[in-house]
């Protein structure tokens, strides 16, 4: 109900306060690993001197920092008790290769300045503030290494994973100053903490259809990744005549377009062949084999995995009708993650409170909120994207909708608080 | 007509001397730049080597041996007159990587067999058996410098061009033991032979399909290479809603289908897309961007030049429906060659007399043949390919087919001959 913020008039300082993590962010994508862009992995150095000018942010702010063994920057500020229960607010700190400044780091900011506006007012419970070190995977291969960590799901054999110049993680951990063999200690154990709350650009079009400055995430889809390949006949485009080929690009072509006809047919679900190769792949030669990449998402599991079923009915019909083989050669599937619905409820509240159409979406991107959803009620924010530009420098978010989030952030805390029936006081 | 050898009955030496020259292109099969394959570029160590043998096998023959200016090997079986015209009879001694044994090398070896067969009867013609270095381009990426050579047609600015290793033209010529400055003395005059004849493996089914054993080229059917981008927009592949999307991979899928339904609408036309590649090319984000080779060819020009114009039509509207851009970024186009008239009519009847149908047919791929009709009536007498195979190291040819092979060219040099209106004799 914005008891103690809304009620004092805070509009104004949300507004600064907004436009200060803004500024963050842009200083925060000068920590890079390529002059000119934003590129920050994992364990990098960049990533070290950004955790340093964070945690000076984070004790402006009334955090107390340490870095966690699994490479995450954590800022504790303290509840009421100091057993009490703890609240955790987050998002991710590395990037991909060329990025914007927004994905991830403005979730992470938006935590900070959020115990910022407590202006150390204390609550029932504490605040984790957390900053993951991996969730784009970019280093090693692996996405969500933080929130793994984090959540107690960290596969240790990852740790012999090589980067790009052939060091291993174990090496990296060293090399930040970690102990590898200790970073089962990043764990939460489940039920440790109170909840998880994410706040993250949309990275897609939805909110801004909508005209939306925020939304309420009801769930993380789930994905099916499927690598195939056609396997037909090679020829000479010189000698081979029309009817006899068995041109493998042709067949893939023909899936791609049942991959997005399936997208266009199923309400809500998203289909993309994002990669091909041909093989020989010479401009005179038919292709005899093609390999693509199929990723089918949607928030219900069962309309996804219907979807997968009809796609690979499909493939395999239209393969035969052209004689050659379709033939799946790895195929992954990862469940819908829903957010935790009496967080949803709450989140919702807390933007109607603030003036606000309680917009609800889906999540078609992975995020670090659905793996922490393992141990604890998951709640995420999504900001509006212009354009629905994200991975990109082009990325962008509006200072009016970051100064909503925040406000909404602030308001779900002080519901989050009501619940436990007790007004918190500095 | 048959006199001079089919009236000795010749058919048993003939199908010895056939068996003779499969061997010999087997053992060729030897001289290569990677153990267990046949790889064997332009100006290599291996085809210095095989140079050797292969003079050996012509001396044995009665041809006097050269290499000329531009690294061909050349034959000469003089004719009765020392300055009188000569014919030529060629083919190429270099291969695409990991090749089989015949293309090309049947060819030479067939213009030895044919000299062999003569058994030191002179002709009213010389006869130049031409092993030309390089047909296919691989090692400086310009097909026929061997053919282009010796048509007078040789570009010296592709002296400066390097290879894979770093080595310019120019050097290799030098390391061969030539001196690349007196390049152009390996070109024959326009006029200055009486005409080429090639053998070679069809490459193609078609022969096989009509059950023949040899087929009289009419024409090597001209060429156009398009190079075309599809200009779309990237996004993430969860987060981007189907309706939105501008997917430039999709929209390549609907042209490599037009590009298919367009070669199989049109009698003769052959129609392929033979690379295909896409940006950002990862499986979770839509393609923003497809670049593909279109390669169309048919034996009459005005032909193809329509169905060049009919795919860009179809193009630029399926682009304009799906709101992507449709950039054609290179296109080269290469006329068809006919066959001389005569010399066809002179060969079929060869293949007649020798008991079988004189079936013609096109050829889908360049050769030697299409450069030189430049300078010289050009013949072209192909080979049936089990399975159509080629350019691989399944490639093969049925013996029975080589011992057609080299009784059509030997009664195609007695009808030559008979034109000449005097009896030849040693």
């Amino acid at each position: 109900m914005g008891r103690a913020i809304g009620g004092h008039g805070v509009s104004g300082g949300v507004a600064a306060m907004a436009m200060e993590a803004l500024d963050r962010c842009a200083e925060a994508a000068t920590y890079t690993e390529e002059p000119g862009k934003v590129t920050r992995t994992f364990l990098s150095q960049p990533m070290q001197r950004l955790h340093g000018r964070l945690a000076g942010w984070m004790e402006a702010a009334g955090l107390h920092v340490r870095v966690d063994a699994a490479g995450n920057l954590v800022g504790r500020y303290p509840g009421l008790h100091p057993h009490g229960p703890v609240l955790m607010i987050g998002s991710h700190v590395d990037t991909v290769p060329d990025a914007g400044k927004y994905d991830g780091l403005l979730g992470v900011m938006l935590g900070v300045a959020v115990v910022q506006a407590l202006g150390g007012r204390r609550l029932p419970f504490g605040i984790d503030v957390m900053a993951f070190g991996d969730e784009e995977g970019v280093r090693f291969g692996v996405p969500f290494l933080g929130s793994l960590a984090a959540s107690g799901r960290f596969d240790r054999g990852l740790l012999e994973r090589v980067d790009a110049r052939g060091i291993a993680m174990a090496h990296a951990f060293r090399l930040f100053g970690l102990d590898p063999s200790r970073i089962e200690e990043a764990a939460y154990p489940p039920g440790g903490i109170l909840g998880y709350l994410e706040a993250h650009i949309e990275q897609g079009p939805v909110l801004e259809a909508l005209g939306a400055s925020v939304g309420v995430v009801e769930a993380i889809a789930g994905q099916s990744r499927i690598q195939a390949e056609i396997l037909g006949r090679s020829g000479h485009a010189g000698t081979s005549p029309m009817a006899g080929r068995l041109d493998a690009l042709a067949a893939a072509a023909e899936l791609v377009l049942e991959v997005e006809r399936l997208g266009r047919s199923v309400a809500g679900l998203r289909a993309t062949v994002g990669t091909i190769a041909v093989e020989p792949g010479a401009s005179n030669v038919v292709p005899g084999t093609a390999r693509l990449s199929i990723d089918i998402r949607h928030r219900r599991d069962d309309v996804r995995m219907a979807a997968v079923a009809d796609l690979h009915a499909r493939a395999v019909s239209l393969a035969a009708t052209r004689g050659v083989k379709f033939v799946v050669t790895r195929e992954e599937h990862q469940a819908a993650v829903p957010a935790d619905p009496a967080s949803v409820e709450r989140l919702a509240r807390a933007v109607a409170d603030a003036g606000h159409i309680p917009h609800r979406l889906d999540s078609g991107a992975g995020h670090d909120a659905a793996v922490m959803a393992a141990i604890a009620p998951m709640a995420m924010l999504f900001l509006r994207s212009p354009g629905g530009v994200s991975h990109h420098p082009d990325e962008s978010v509006r200072a009016g909708d970051v100064a909503v989030a925040l406000e909404v952030m602030i308001r779900y805390l002080d519901l989050l608080a009501d619940g436990f029936g007790s007004a918190g006081g500095s």
